[in-house]
């Protein structure tokens, strides 16, 4: 394992690929926005065109939106899977329904690839410190062609089993919770804000209490100072918890939690909030009840 | 301050009646349950009729379940805010509506007594050790005459103004959460069986991801291990919840996943589950799912 691929130099996948770097593996990035190659380039690593670079890679990093994006990177019309190396290792790191993680494996397998199903949680910080928490699952094979890569990129990796699919499976679960424990953070500072609490005191005082969650007390901060530039985007949630929900219901599994955090986030979009911070998706409930947020004119 | 009494010797009110004896203090205890009083009086505690005793009270501490018990015990056919010293302290705990925090205020300030609306956070165990968190508002006179039972029963004190109602308030945002949490926790890790992820695998996984919360951690592991022994009740969050959306419906406030978590509350109070720990109400997804949960049998 010498040279890897990386595709998606976004805020997790750039420091993901510096991590990569510092491990002392040759790393070309990939991108559609050129001027993110460049940066990247200008810390050490490599640029070129995927399809050209593909027949010299030990394995492709994926740290794209979702599958539709994995799908047409692998196996579009200038889908790279033909191009690797026998015995090249795909690492799947974005959040997709496990069924796609079990697809990918399958279509992989039979074109002589490995595939590793290993989405990733712990933001953009975290990935640039090369500390993120990986849920991997995939055939003995996969994990020990990916050691050096998540013993570069992450802290913590939960092995969840030796097929594609209970990785993302539990990164789904992971996203459920995250999604409502948001949409729950935005729903009671604004509800306290009727009641005459302030966010700020809100924040204060919940973050020591029994209500308290690591959203509550990560993305609270961006509520109470009215600051929506976007860590993760209102988007993210809207698809995450769009998967979820077309998963649940697949399963017949009633999920209303989820589904009432899937309204507001997607109001959220609606209202034009779609790439700001999720913790934007305060502003339906404030607007809803005809509330002024801190930061907003007259906040 | 010598002379307390305390009504409500529940799993809160009776730590925190230990709690005031550890502090050297004379406790009355009262309680409709005979054996509770006897138990507290074998630890040192009085019992008594508080009618009787009212006269001899510095201050009564009112753990009782909701605001209609307050006013029965204060007001009611034989209360006893009639029969209290003048200037003794009443110590409002139970979780209740501002507007019925605010107007004890009033009452009891007609009457010549002080009142601090103190609502507590911290579960049982922190109740006996003397360490709970109490979120407390009043009057300067109401904070003075309060501060040796608040140093005896609380690690924390967030004094959040110079009336009753924020404090109230504050405890409203906390159930809201608190109970949007228990029942996120009880639908993520059933939606993660339907998807092949074991309970207890969950538990480990996402209590170090940001999906986690406070009430992941505690209630999680009652649903994996299949112990629904009632340390907090269903019927709780069908009570508090209920508060939240009855102040939220007043304001104009629309709150939908507290309203989707209180469905599953009353789902699972209709279930005959309302004496259960409040993680039950994750046998009302998976009864709706056709799961068996861990401790049913056949799980």
């Amino acid at each position: 394992m010498s040279t890897v691929g990386l595709v998606g130099l976004g805020s997790m996948g750039y420091g993901m690929g510096r991590s990569l770097l510092r491990a002392g593996l040759t790393v070309h990035g990939f991108d559609l926005a050129p001027e993110q190659v460049a940066r990247f380039e200008a810390e050490g690593g490599r640029g070129g065109a995927l399809a050209e670079v593909a027949g010299a890679l030990d394995a492709l990093v994926l740290v794209v939106v979702n599958a539709e994006q994995m799908a047409t990177v692998l196996f579009g019309e200038s889908g790279v899977a033909a191009a690797l190396k026998p015995g090249a290792l795909v690492l799947g790191c974005a959040t997709v329904a496990p069924a796609a993680a079990r697809d990918f494996e399958q279509r992989l397998g039979e074109a002589g690839l490995l595939y590793l199903d290993a989405p990733i949680s712990g933001g953009a910080a975290k990935a640039a410190e090369g500390a993120l928490t990986m849920m991997a699952s995939g055939s003995p094979q996969a994990f020990a062609a990916a050691e050096p890569l998540l013993e570069a990129m992450a802290a913590t990796v939960f092995r969840l089993g030796d097929t594609a699919g209970p990785a993302s499976a539990m990164k789904m679960v992971n996203q459920l919770l995250a999604g409502v424990h948001i949409a729950a953070a935005a729903e009671a500072m604004t509800f306290g804000m009727t009641q005459g609490v302030a966010p700020a005191d809100c924040l204060r005082v919940i973050s020591q209490c029994a209500g308290s969650s690591w959203m509550f007390e990560n993305r609270g901060p961006h509520i109470a100072e009215g600051d929506y530039r976007p860590r993760s985007a209102v988007e993210i949630f809207v698809k995450d918890l769009g998967i979820v929900s077309d998963i649940a219901r697949a399963a017949r599994f009633s999920a209303p939690l989820s589904a009432a955090a899937l309204q507001q986030f997607l109001a959220a979009s609606g209202l034009g909030l779609g790439r700001e911070d999720d913790a934007a998706v305060a502003k339906v409930y404030a607007r809803n009840a005809g509330l002024t947020l801190p930061g907003e004119e007259g906040g």
